[in-house]
């Protein structure tokens, strides 16, 4: 199916994966040859699995799954296929998270240092109660079949504006995360004194930001939504998958044709501009 | 001028008042109260301007410039007039936010800590850049009225999501900016034994974030944009101050009365909801 715009598209997308793969990868050269490397006895190397599944799960793969059902080769499959890839990735995503907020726990009690004292750890365990809450009721309303089409209407935008404000809020979180660790970490010698591990540190942070930029944009462009299924607006029922299918077509006239009897009411205009624009937020905001 | 969800709107609108002004009254008190207090000596008091400024200036103006098209009161305001609004309240959180980054390389330099380390300040000095420029360009391009109507339809997607971009960036610099201040500055009683300022801070950061999700929520909902001017729309070059008047007039049908004709071609919807979707998110992502 042709998308508007599809080189552009595929530009930021590899840009995308390149930059998300090369997080993952400075990650794990951060823990691997800077600090002491993984593992899962209460030490620092089991402290060090949090930043690895955090970027890895939290970040990459949440990433991805905002963006699936943008990829154009997909727009062939069933919208119930890619909503349970849409669900599986950001489940896959919870799962990595529950892992790394453990993984912390557990090297804090090891420690015998308190729990959640820290700003990072108060907005980082609330995003992750909110991601497990919104999974839950994007399955619930989006991905069963049991969800009434005007339910579904009303929580896609809801859903939407949630999802980009979680991701956002995940990446706030981890470069906190990041500045606090390399405050601990970088003693000698110091994080002032502009250490290899700092700078490369630092670095791995903006590629953080710059993999969350370039999602936002792909996430947010409307010439890149999947194409509504014909099905969706032909067959009365067919709509009920994708969850946003209103009861209006949109129909587009030059400026040259149409009627004045189209202008003369400013508040028509404006309900005609609110309804529509309802429909085109599908998954744009 | 009517709004759809017009009490939703001011509900909204309070909660992002009260939240961004509690933001700056708990940072005051943070220095006033748990901190040495300001002053421009090269001392902390000095250094005390950074968060006072940047929290007012850069969150709460910032955020309140960004929704200022929205406040239905001004819909019968010139859109000139509201452009130089929008670009007055930039323009005074670009100068305090200049004034807070001074603040802090005085700091460093009369205490010889050296500058530009710490991922903070890497993300935060390009922030206050990136920002510089987008006011530029966006005085450039849309306040004055050299540029043709064509170059601000192609730039207006990009000033949208470049705004909300750094908006959401500052929102997570101002984050890391706290991490590193409370780990710096609470070591008896240490910041993990939960001292008084330690939650104080904490808190502010949480309303920080709030109020960033209150804006980015106002900022985003079709239903509250500006209405586009008719006289824009009537005489041929009334829409050259709007920047973003299209020359497609949109009609809604329901789906009871439409042709087969407007289903038939794939790719023609395409197109047309290519077209309403660029119109329509003038100033909505």
């Amino acid at each position: 199916m042709a998308m508007d715009g599809y080189r552009g598209f595929l530009g930021l997308l590899v840009a995308a994966l390149l930059v998300g793969f090369l997080s993952v990868l400075f990650t794990l050269i951060w823990v691997l040859h800077y600090r002491e490397g993984l593992g899962w006895d209460g030490s620092g190397l089991e402290f060090n699995w949090h930043p690895v599944l955090m970027v890895t799960g939290f970040v990459f793969i949440q990433g991805i799954a905002i963006i699936v059902y943008r990829l154009p080769w997909t727009w062939k499959c069933s919208k119930l296929l890619m909503k349970s890839i849409h669900a599986g990735l950001h489940a896959t995503a919870t799962l990595l998270a529950i892992i790394a907020v453990v993984a912390v726990f557990d090297y804090h009690s090891a420690r015998a240092i308190p729990h959640m004292y820290s700003l990072h750890s108060w907005i980082g365990l609330t995003v992750v109660i909110l991601y497990v809450l919104q999974l839950l009721l994007g399955v619930l309303i989006f991905l069963l079949p049991w969800a009434p089409l005007s339910v579904r209407a009303a929580a896609m935008p809801i859903h939407v504006y949630s999802g980009l404000l979680l991701f956002g809020t995940v990446i706030a979180t981890v470069l906190m995360g990041v500045t606090e660790k390399l405050f601990f970490a970088l003693k000698n010698p110091a994080y002032h004194s502009f250490p290899p591990e700092g700078v490369f540190t630092n670095t791995l942070g903006l590629l953080i930001l710059v993999f969350g930029a370039l999602i936002f944009w792909i996430a947010t462009r409307p010439q890149w939504k999947r194409p509504k299924e014909a099905g969706s607006i032909l067959q009365p029922n067919g709509g009920a998958a994708d969850g946003m299918e209103g009861p209006m077509v949109v129909s587009v006239s030059s400026s040259a044709d149409r009627s004045d009897a189209e202008l003369n009411s400013d508040a028509a205009a404006r309900k005609r501009t609110f309804g529509l624009d309802e429909t085109g937020q599908r998954s744009t905001m």
